[in-house]
């Protein structure tokens, strides 16, 4: 069912396959003024600031005025650590527990149970209807800035399971360059998620420059009430739209109204918004970042849980996007931790 | 049903009400450095300049961040001329003239032969069933940058029928300035619309300078598709959104993911929005346009079947929203024509 695959993507499989790898490198530093000092020379960045420049050169045949220079990212695995569970899955487990002396039922009650007892292979078991059972409990039943205070606290104060590091910080140093690099150029930039857009919105300016209303995401239902007096939005335990795959472009006629030139993504949950993005008139730039770096963050492709890339790395090759190998063209991976 | 009633919130008895009055002013000009010289001195001016003055005043109690400043604006009515028929209701009827050649079989079809006949009151016989059926037959079944493409001539062609200017010419000059002025002063404008966004996209940065990713309304479902190599959008048969009432906050929340500051409409389809809006922490400006200008635009407000403002204005006043008045506060109502 369309409302039980939903936003996680949750990879059930991957729940029991939390690999202890990890890695981080210095941070990069702009050298002789070069935009994107964390990517290495290579095709990859050739292509990028040949891309920009292009667009960018109002003598060029290829000039595309500001209003136009639409760029649209994925946010899992694009921007930030996906791997090996998406940080909103782990979100919810540790809102379970958090909630769990609220709800004294869960102690006898699946898959809640099996969170509390840390038996992964329970929850897996409850498939994806346990899954979904588990994102009603955390994500609605309350306002609009209950969740965003929520989100919030549990991202100040958590860390990812392998890398050791605030969530936040699980960025790639690159991709903030390449942001920075772009809304220099006049580039309006927009995170395009599978993944919940409030549960991006409340750090995506902080930490990307990238403000709420340019975060588009699944969403849950919500509805206006007035609660003693006072007028809220109360989170409704009903989807009220996913972004994954086909919904992506349709997301983006929805929210943006245009039709992007530039489109960065990792997974085959990406291929139809660069397949959209790249059959536009003029030049257009489709890239596709390639976990291959299994010392510095991990490795995975065609056979992963999480984050699968098969058929958008085979469309690859026949559309001429630019395929991002995370070993060879980033120089560093994260930003200094600060914790 | 909702998807009946949808959108245009089209007037039916205002069909046959076409009202034949008209008149504009000149343009306003900048006086001194007045940053409104469109709006006369009076209650309505002052309290909009010494909101922003407060929000903007870093070392005042009311500031808020230039992140923070969301205002969001009601469209037909407060930015442009709704009466005596929503222009996109316009465009719907010109449409099916247009298409009628395609069509053969609406010469002998209702709500289409009416059109056709220029039959007003069989149209309104019709009822919300006949509404949607137009709706369904001029806004789907062709790609987004198809139905774009058809908005922009259409505008390009069209006036309104007493105004006699062009559509994009029936907005209000002290709006205009008001959105500049909070553009000046570090605001994020956006335009909350219960028509379709995809109406008001192709023309909302060139006439209100707000882009169409600023532009959120009522929408009709779409579908990724690859037609003959080629990715596209087709625009389907079926509301995807309505964006009236309680669904303009639940919109606000979904698109914008801030709760604004500053809410301006004029309608009780804006009442919610600005309860919304004003409910929130901190200094909070509610607007409210009345249309009580039957010399230079038009005169209507509780009994109106188009643009009906009668519980909000009652609001207003509890919740002390600023009731602007189109005869006293607006020294200027429209722009200069420029055909």
């Amino acid at each position: 069912m369309m409302t039980q695959r939903w936003v996680w993507r949750v990879s059930l499989l991957a729940l029991i396959s939390l690999v202890a790898v990890a890695g981080c490198s210095d941070s990069g530093e702009a050298v002789d003024g070069d935009p994107l000092p964390s990517w290495n020379a290579g095709a990859a960045k050739t292509t990028i600031i040949e891309f920009v420049s292009a667009v960018t050169d109002e003598d060029g045949a290829d000039y595309v005025r500001p209003a136009d220079r639409i760029a649209v990212f994925d946010n899992d695995g694009t921007l930030w650590v996906e791997y090996p569970l998406y940080p909103q899955v782990s979100f919810t487990f540790d809102r379970i527990k958090t909630l769990a002396p609220r709800h004294p039922e869960w102690t006898t009650t699946q898959p809640f149970k099996a969170i509390l007892e840390d038996d992964m292979q329970t929850v897996v078991a409850s498939g994806e209807e346990g899954v979904f059972e588990m994102a009603i409990a955390t994500h609605t039943g309350m306002t609009a800035e209950e969740f965003e205070e929520t989100v919030s606290q549990w991202l100040a104060t958590s860390e990812h399971p392998t890398l050791k590091r605030p969530y936040t910080e699980c960025v790639y140093q690159p991709q903030l360059e390449l942001l920075a690099y772009l809304h220099t150029n006049g580039f309006t930039t927009f995170i395009v998620s599978g993944g919940s857009g409030q549960f991006i919105r409340p750090w995506s300016e902080e930490i990307y420059g990238i403000p709420p209303h340019r975060v588009v995401g699944s969403s849950f239902a919500s509805e206006f009430q007035i609660i003693e007096g006072k007028p809220v939005l109360v989170r409704l335990p009903r989807i009220a739209s996913l972004n994954e795959k086909a919904d992506k472009p349709v997301s983006i006629y929805n929210h943006i109204g245009s039709r992007p030139i530039l489109a960065f993504g990792n997974s085959d949950g990406d291929m139809q918004m660069l397949q959209y993005t790249t059959a536009g008139d003029g030049r257009r730039l489709g890239l596709l970042l390639h976990h291959d770096d299994d010392d510095r963050e991990f490795a995975y492709d065609r056979d992963s849980q999480v984050g699968q890339l098969d058929e958008a790395l085979d469309e690859a090759a026949r559309q001429d996007w630019t395929v991002v190998s995370m070993k060879n063209d980033f120089a560093t991976v994260f930003p200094p931790k600060s914790r």
